[in-house]
Formats: C-alpha cells, structure tokens, sequence
C-alpha cells in the first residue's frame, strides 16, 4: 500500500509567490488567474513589465479628483497641486440643471458610457453606513449643498444603490436638498434590461410593479 | 427625430486609461475586468499599489533559471549572478532517473502540484516550429543531451504538446535520445478525467483508443 504523506502544494520561489499574492488580492482574481499572469509577466519583456509598473507608480502622482465633481482628472504638470475641474464638468455642452449624484466613480463612467446622461455628476465617495461608521461628516454632502447653492441647478438625481445603506442615503440627502426648493428624484429599479422576467428576485419584482409608466 | 451624434466612449484621463491599458494587455483579462482593476487600484492605498509593483519590479532581478531544468529559483543575494539549482533539482528525494521534458516552466508547475511525479525536469523553453523560426538551437535540446550523459538517467518522458509542433518536437527528441539507450516515452492522450465522453473530439477520442490498457 501506498503509504507516502500527501504531497503539499509545490511551492514558488519567494519573489514569483510574492507576485501571485498581490495578484491574488485584486477582486475578482483567483489564485489560478493570479498564477497565470505572474507566469507571464515573468516571460514577458522587461518593457512589457515596466509599462505596468509605471502606470501604476504614476496613477496617484499625476490623478487628481476634480475640485467640483470628484472625477478623476490629469494634474497640471506645471502646477502639481492647482484645483482641477474635469473633462465633463468643463464641457460647456452639458447641462448644468441637472445634477446626478453617484456612489462612486465607477458609476459615473458605466452612466458616462451610455451616453444619454448630458447633466453633471457628484460623487459622494461612499454612502452613509451606521454600523461602518460612514456618517454625513465622511461622505461629500457639505460639497454638494455648497454646489446646490448656484441657482443654475433644478434637479439632483439620487443614484446610490438599491441598499438599505443606499435608500438611507438618498432619503437623508432628500430632506436637506428638498428644503432648497431643488426638484429631487430617485433613480428607477425593476428588470434589468435583457434579464429573462423569470430570473428577477420579488424585491426587484415588486419594485418594478410600482414604478409601472404608461405604456 | 433624434438626430444627436452617438455618443462615444468616455475618454479616461491618460494616466488612468495607460494603466487599463497595461491590464488589457495581460492573458485573459477583457476591457472590463481591466478597468476594474484599475479602478480598485486607484482607489486602494500607497501600500497596496506598492506590494504589486514592487513585486512586479524585483521579478526579474531575484529570480534566475535553474542551471539544470530552467524552473525558476531565487537569486543567492550574495553572488547574484552564481548558477543554482532549483529546490526539484537539489532535493534528494527526487527520482534522478526519469526526467520529464516540459515546453515551460508552468506546465512543470501543473505537474508539480500532482504531486505525483517524482522524477526531475528538463524545461526545453519552446516547442519546434519551423514556420515560426524556432529551431532545434532555439530550444534547450544541447542542454538535455548534456544531461542525459549521466548514466543514472534509464528514461525520458516527452510531455510536449499534442500540437503538430508538439508531436514534431517529441519525434524529433527521440531520434536523439534512442540511440543513447535510454528509455524514450510519450505522455498518453485521452480523454481528460472529469468530462463527459461525448463532448470529446474526435481526434483525442481516437487517440484514447489507440492508447487503451487492459482492465
């Protein structure tokens, strides 16, 4: 019989293990993904491995969050340190009734991406969350009540998330920015677009039911 | 009638969209997961940023080929450029009488992590391809004739691919190593364990029954 201890995990020289890790740490990758890549990074070129170091040394050094909005922006390399407003808040195309305020900037772009939004967005940088300490104080509202004091603005849109911590969000913003007589609305939820009906859970069912239009 | 241009993509600021780039490069990683990931990125610490390039950085500079089968081992960081044997090669355990020929150091590591196989490597870097001018000097071949002088190597397992490169590479081994009376074989093809039989091709099915043992 066969009797030899189970063999362990062949084990990755340090430097090659240590780069499997921090890819590994990344949402989304798993330990397969993250071996792969460092296996190809340590066949590729040192170019091809230095054009990856250095966008990620020089992310932070030439970003910059947009003074009004908080979208990421290019830093003036003249001026490392001059308030920017970004490419959209810039852009005299837009239109400047209409304020839409996000989580996140990731949700800024997915809606950048459709193209249909033409107002001007305001990332909050979070959402409140009592049990994680996130109060008013650490999100960007004092900056959005300062933006909403520019007359030029007549609706904010709330898009934070469908989340109790999200729908908290929005109803508190509601009641400081209803009282400065700004049209407030909320985002719609029901089926997401191209979803089979049959998939939807009842919450988004019901969600949709009630935010029925006419057809 | 609508008669707005279609709205185009929205234009990270460069030093964001280098970094998608840089992601988008890597094997398997699509335009989506790439600015994800460099989204988390952006908005992850100093710190964290620093573990993947710093690890990215020092890759090339603390890892050497191991002077016998090319795995990867760890620089001697007193004498950097000293030749070292990797842990497989050094360790006295290992079967030095069977050597296993892998086209790269990851299907060594997919081996490895059977646990199973016993013998040593021979990392020959690279298939045969003539259409892509890797020829018989192109690939570590000198290298494991060299090796295969010891006499206490009885037999040479070919794992190169089922590829037309693959199989030419393997018959290409054995007309050399055959008449240095040592033991040439080929790994089996078949059907891969786990899947079901009637999603296999034709040709590996084929070869499964050519390479059938009694029951």
């Amino acid at each position: 019989m066969d009797r030899r201890p189970r063999p362990q995990k062949p084990a990755f020289p340090e430097p090659f293990a240590r780069l499997v890790d921090a890819f590994r740490r990344l949402p989304g990758i798993g330990s397969k993904t993250a071996t792969r890549l460092a296996f190809h990074l340590l066949l590729s070129t040192e170019e091809e491995r230095s054009s990856l170091t250095g966008a990620l040394e020089t992310l932070a050094s030439q970003l910059v969050a947009c003074k009004d909005c908080r979208n990421i922006v290019e830093r003036d390399a003249g001026d490392p340190e001059a308030p920017l407003r970004c490419a959209i808040c810039l852009d005299p195309s837009r239109d400047r009734t209409i304020l839409i305020v996000v989580e996140d900037i990731q949700t800024l772009y997915s809606l950048e991406k459709s193209g249909e939004f033409r107002g001007l967005y305001h990332v909050l940088e979070g959402r409140l969350s009592p049990l994680e300490g996130v109060n008013p104080e650490k999100l960007r509202i004092k900056e959005l009540l300062d933006r909403l004091n520019d007359p030029v603005v007549r609706e904010v849109i709330l898009a934070t998330s469908p989340t109790t911590d999200g729908e908290a969000t929005a109803l508190y913003l509601s009641r400081l920015i209803k009282p400065m007589g700004i049209r407030v609305s909320r985002i719609a939820f029901g089926i997401p677009v191209g979803l089979e009906i049959e998939y939807v859970d009842e919450v988004t069912l019901i969600r949709a039911v009630e935010g029925r239009h006419p057809f």
